[in-house]
């Protein structure tokens, strides 16, 4: 054990998973103190977030236990005893996977693969987190569980559809959490939370046991307060997956690139404004670009004239809401526990769709992959804000244009950073993307990394308390 | 020059590719002669068997003409001189490619990749061959161009799509030909034929410039008189092209694999009739399995229960006529030149198929290539005919059972070669199916030429008069 004093419930919540890991092994905290730690502050301010829409006290307790049962006789796993959440749409054995939708109430009989990985790892599960109905929308202003509030400021949007889990990790409710992003479904409640997250690149972690939202476009996402964390998170989900049709093998390296911050070519937009970006996220982002002079060296204008912003937008729908048919036929023909009026609309649209109208759409597909491919041959990593605007009160209009700037490195394959760079004038923060091409995956997280540590943008976490 | 005689035009159209490159280089053959003899023979016997659309004596002349002054100059090719024929879906600048429709007249600009690294190979382009209207269909039965005949026998099909390639290869009209393999198209028309063809693992050779069937299953075949010549060919056209989407980085090892024939596990079909194979096709296949101990040494019965025959058969037709509908727009609109009432009547079935239809089908090739996966983590190989049936006339009914089990391996997007296994009671061949993992393509060819070799089974190409 250290000779230093443990450490405070409000540090431990504040911390990083990798300052906890360190803590862990020099003995500061233990697994207990931080179950302890996550299992008060949830019961005190998840009925103000509503962030997680399940969560076992016992159950952590329980992990929290084995965790230091494996830490006495000094076998552990690179996350024992990390209390870690799940978004709702992932398997976890003897819980309901309710995908945000009312009817979906029976326990599952197996843990998704990324699941099964954390609990290898050690990692404590600590509940479900809150998401869009389905999986089909960027607020988590969910009919049947409740809107999650945005910890920076209640009323507001924390994004979605992982906004659950974002905001678990942003109130000091988790250290890290596992979400989904078929087209922004993290980086969009991260840029929201001015929180860490990864989007990688498509095959590389198993989205088996996770709800399809559209197979060829889903990805298991990642959340947590700094960029190390998530490659820890990384390396511990990466991988082949034999069970998964989906997953390929790995080209994701884990060992750390052989680059310089300031080596990377760094390609922008021509014109943020014209595609959609607010004037208030333009001036943040010039700002954070500003304060990066070393990081991003050299940079340059990418074409994107090309982008079909609104031709994206619209395949990349119908190819979650096609499949989602399919996914959740005996949700939509439960008559009993019903979903809302809005997402069977929604479903509706993609009814009167043909197959060859799906095509075209996977097609777009073909299309975001080459585009991507000749703009990765012209620069190392592509950035841009991740959000065009920050977040907006749950009860005003929902902007058509939140995953605008997301949805193409989805649609691509490509793996995808945000990281918060700072605040707007309303004092809510908004994200920095960074985008690469397939297999960049680790060269993001560290650019990420230096870039973070400059611009020192992370909210001050003003909601754990 | 050798100090042999030279070899007569019968020998050269009966010799395989890698005997031509041997000739070539010790000076018994010229490029010219071999092009000669080609277009000789195909002015004699193409309006015969119609396996070629069109042909041009005097561009094939100028190739040759070029080829021998490379080689006078010590600068050649892996193939060069050889005179190879191309599926008239694959675009060759300057010519039309009409994908068997009667609209497509216009030249197009570009080679397809797969021509571009011909041309570069110094390989000799002969012409376009005949192929099932839009590549939809197994007989090569064309109502535009008319039918290509079977050159074992008048009035018997030659197989699809890829019959006039296959017709072309077997009557000495071209050393080699490309095709392309959706659901079967060249290993089809190769059983029926009496030749070898290689469908590659999916994404190995790209397709950019051949007309689509379907994305999903589109690959490019090789087709030949041995199974040697298509190592070469599988060496000159496999590799990463960043303009085709669908392109991987290469998996396919080019050298040769680390075992020995016998050491292979190799996986057998339960029960073949079952599956819809004839008898008659059943007991070539036991004989040639029987003359096989060595080259198929350990042998396994491979659980088949769950391979879903119907399913595979709709969804990889509504695979392709989805896509096709797009694909074949405007041909469906032309109203001066229009495509034939049984086309149309096709892809009306797509027509009237919604998006969610297209993903469901989708799902079964998620299904193939999980089934496939398990397969061959119990069997190297797996060893079934190619077809359930040998060459039917013309003028008789087309069985429905063509493609089922050749669809298998275009869906979970395993490479399958095919090679003559014997003779019906007819005096027809059938061929013998070798499947393996993706990637294992040189494997596959080289227990293709051992087996070859002992079975001895290739025809004597009657036709090559």
């Amino acid at each position: 054990m250290s000779s230093l004093p443990p450490v405070s419930d409000l540090d431990v919540r504040r911390a990083s998973l990798c300052q906890l890991l360190h803590w862990l092994a020099i003995g500061r905290v233990s697994p207990m103190a931080l179950a302890e730690a996550h299992i008060e502050a949830i019961e005190r301010i998840n009925p103000l977030l509503n962030a997680y829409v399940e969560h076992s006290p016992a159950l952590l307790r329980d992990q929290a236990r084995a965790a230091e049962y494996r830490r006495r006789e000094g076998v552990i796993g690179r996350l024992d005893g990390i209390p870690v959440a799940l978004k709702d749409n992932f398997d976890m054995a003897g819980w309901p996977t309710r995908a945000g939708l009312p009817g979906r109430t029976r326990p599952v009989p197996e843990d998704a693969h990324v699941v099964a990985r954390l609990r290898a790892s050690g990692a404590t599960l600590i509940g479900k987190t809150n998401m869009d109905e389905g999986a089909l929308g960027a607020v988590t202003d969910n009919p049947h569980f409740g809107a999650t509030q945005n910890p920076h400021r209640a009323g507001y949007t924390a994004g979605g559809s992982s906004g659950g889990a974002a905001a678990a990790v942003a109130a000091g409710l988790a250290v890290a959490a596992i979400g989904s992003d078929s087209l922004g479904s993290i980086r969009i409640p991260a840029s929201y939370c001015g929180l860490f997250a990864l989007k990688p690149t498509r095959g590389e972690i198993s989205a088996r046991g996770m709800v399809p939202a559209s197979r060829s476009l889903d990805t298991v996402g990642l959340l947590a307060r700094n960029a190390e964390d998530l490659v820890v998170l990384l390396q511990v989900l990466v991988g082949y997956d034999a069970d998964d049709p989906r997953s390929r093998r790995r080209r994701v390296a884990l060992s750390p690139p052989d680059w310089e911050p300031g080596n990377l070519r760094c390609g922008l937009l021509p014109d943020l404004a014209a595609v959609g970006v607010e004037p208030e996220v333009i001036a943040v982002f010039e700002a954070a670009l500003a304060k990066l002079p070393r990081e991003l060296g050299e940079r340059r204008k990418v074409d994107f004239d090309d982008w079909p912003l609104a031709r994206t937008r619209r395949a990349g729908l119908l190819l979650m809401e096609a499949e989602m048919l399919g996914t959740f036929a005996s949700d939509l023909a439960d008559a009993e526990r019903p979903v809302s009026p809005r997402f069977r609309q929604w479903l509706g649209y993609a009814e009167r769709k043909t197959a060859a109208d799906y095509v075209a759409a996977d097609r777009v597909l073909d299309a975001a992959t080459l585009k991507m491919r000749r703009l990765f041959a012209q620069v190392d990593v592509l950035v841009l804000p991740t959000t065009p605007q920050g977040a907006f009160p749950l009860d005003g209009p929902v902007p058509d244009s939140q995953g605008d700037l997301t949805s193409f490195a989805s649609l691509a394959g490509c793996p995808a950073v945000s990281i918060p760079m700072g605040n707007l004038s309303n004092g809510l923060p908004v994200g920095l993307q960074l985008v690469g091409a397939r297999g960049s995956d680790l060269r993001l997280l560290e650019l990420a990394s230096v870039c973070a540590a400059t611009l020192d943008a992370a909210p001050a976490y003003p909601v754990v308390v």
